[in-house]
């Protein structure tokens, strides 16, 4: 999408059930192997009661959404802020949202972006600046 | 490590070569297939000139340092912040740098966040912040 498609308020979002396969794999990917997302004996015995997914695995979401459907397809991602509010588990089902906050200057866009689970319940909030593709010059 | 075993200044990183596993793994975990991660033809054709790491990837490098080193065991990630500055190429090795910028309130720690390239090209910034563990109680 162009920056002259977009208006303040738009919105779109991506959900996924965040499974232990997710969890390992990301892992497996980052390195990061607290045994927070890994060790259920260990886990048990925190105030979480279980392993809980990486954060940034869920944070992770947003980018899904941008780079697959707003502003989607040759957007540039600038900036990611967020902001762990509530623990995920394996098995919790996470919607991310992102909703056009502010049509920037130089082209960019601000996006208030926010991650719920099944219940409601707000995981993630945070804000993601984008540079959607420009409109190729008329011939 | 607990509060008070830290200092400003202190620091931890952790480095790893970024393959094309990774990429489709994030991929598939996330499912952010944005064509500039996993289409080489499409890819070839943007000003990257080529396929490039998800930027919430080469990110979440900083949650391993946490997980694992510093606080590493028992902290509680709050929030993080992240400037995408320069494209991760498939076979960059990256290093991602912790580095302890304040002691702040309420037993909460500020980190500077970067993420460098193997030729010392800065590909993110962005600061964290921690909930290191809290030290048992005295019996």
């Amino acid at each position: 999408m162009y920056y002259d498609e977009m208006k303040v308020g738009d919105s779109a979002s991506f959900a996924k059930t965040i499974t232990d396969t997710d969890i390992y794999n990301f892992a497996g990917v980052t390195g990061d192997f607290n045994p927070a997302h890994v060790n259920q004996v260990y886990a048990a015995a925190t105030p979480f009661g279980g392993r809980i997914a990486h954060g940034m695995l869920c944070g992770s979401l947003f980018s899904t959404v941008f780079g697959t459907q707003m502003p989607g397809l040759g957007s540039i991602y600038v900036a990611q802020s967020l902001s762990f509010r509530a623990p995920v588990k394996p098995g919790d089902t996470i919607t991310a949202t992102v909703t056009v906050k502010e049509l920037a200057e130089k082209g960019r866009v601000i996006f208030d972006t926010t991650a719920t689970n099944q219940d409601g319940t707000v995981v993630i909030t945070g804000e993601a600046t984008l540079l959607p593709p420009r409109r190729p010059k008329a011939e």
